[in-house]
């Protein structure tokens, strides 16, 4: 990077381009860098690492952040299109820094599975780019983000500075707003837990059964080195994700 | 598992109910034990572990596999929605293996992060069930898939008796159809690479720019010890994925 160059920073998220998430992100990254944003034009939540290959996908320019001076693109496609889509055919040279979020809710322990906000970062991780995905454990529309200001700037920071090792983004999850200030960052492993299903049965007006997914988060996970731990505890929550699944522990055991 | 009773297979996969991977998948099934299928009414191929939460689920019979006298039902959701579904509403008993594919098409190396079909196995992962993912490097619709079989009866055979550790699903991917047949089963790592993507771009008939998204596979990685060493070697790679994302060496070093 050119000393006297500002960082590039790549903004996504999954729940659209107009969520307050997004926003938000956006004016704490405009401190520290210039700033693009690509971003789905709706809620792509539980969009996993979703990539658009039977449609085609469009995107335009959007005024959203015209006010201060922003680049912005909104686009048909998923979040990991959006990276995609940025990195090869949007800007013309490398971003420092690709940050997905804040998304309105958790993706802490097993969710990451199901996470479109950290399918971005992982998406930007293959890519070779250093990638942040961010996360509020508040599901609400109009959550409240300023409670995380600082750490994100730190964690940013952290990164545009030392980068990350190859093949690896940061997943953060942030406590939902309360009286006590979060108490800093807690490094930690992802918590073994799962989502219980229940579906919700219902008969449309033709008589037709139809469901709706519903669930609740259920930890198997006693550690105080999981995110669920420090999150639980008023810590922000980083853990360091990988994009190789293999677990090669049980391959030497395999290859034994 | 009760002697006397036939373990319970659960199918599902990513390219749809009416795939001709899933029938042979179905067929291989048949003959080693009692076969429930519930998958996707349509391709979704990339779609990562999307699950949905949007818009209802459908799913209905289907009597594609009546001759064999085997429960289907095809639904409106993702693979990992099917997942969900089949042990969760339609079946009565938990399945001794969940089975996923056969794809039609590679999901070694870093495709594993968009795959439907692998969604699927690590979706049963998650909810503590044994499970694998088979795909052919054969993307055509009308892939060949007879060389597969017995590699196939032995992978599933082996996890039926002696279980997978938790937290661990096999990712396994045969070679395309040659003279030659698979020289065998090759345990082995995801290979590092990516797709290169290009982005095809068209003007719709009213002047609207669209984009394709295509690429093609890039391989960053000469191990002898990976998948892609495996498959382009004629054997079958098989590779232990796990749903911990954690990168838990990087992490030791974050906390030192």
């Amino acid at each position: 990077m050119i000393k006297n160059m500002k960082p590039l920073i790549l903004i996504t998220n999954d729940d659209g381009i107009t969520s307050k998430g997004i926003a938000f992100l956006v004016n704490v990254m405009h401190k520290i860098g210039e700033v693009v944003v690509v971003a789905p034009d709706s809620p792509q939540s539980g969009m996993g690492h979703a990539i658009t290959i039977h449609d085609p996908l469009k995107y335009h320019e959007s005024d959203l952040f015209e006010k201060l001076n922003i680049k912005a693109y909104q686009c048909s496609g998923t979040p990991a299109d959006c990276v995609k889509l940025a990195k090869n055919h949007i800007l013309d040279r490398l971003p420092d820094l690709v940050v997905s979020g804040i998304n309105h809710g958790s993706n802490s322990s097993v969710s990451i599975l199901y996470s479109g906000t950290m399918s971005a970062a992982l998406e930007a991780t293959i890519e070779g780019l250093p990638a942040v995905g961010f996360s509020v454990c508040d599901y609400s529309h109009d959550a409240e983000f300023t409670h995380t200001e600082s750490l994100i700037t730190q964690v940013a920071s952290k990164v545009i500075d030392q980068g990350l090792p190859k093949g690896v983004a940061l997943n953060v999850n942030f406590p939902k707003v309360s009286e006590e200030p979060i108490k800093g960052i807690k490094y930690c492993r992802q918590a073994k837990g799962k989502w219980q299903e229940e579906f919700d049965e219902r008969v449309d007006p033709s008589g037709r059964k139809y469901l709706w997914l519903t669930g609740k988060y259920v930890l198997s996970d006693e550690g105080e080195d999981t995110d669920e731990w420090a999150i639980n505890n008023n810590y922000a929550s980083v853990v360091p994700a990988k994009i190789d699944l293999t677990d090669h522990e049980y391959l030497k055991e395999l290859l034994s």
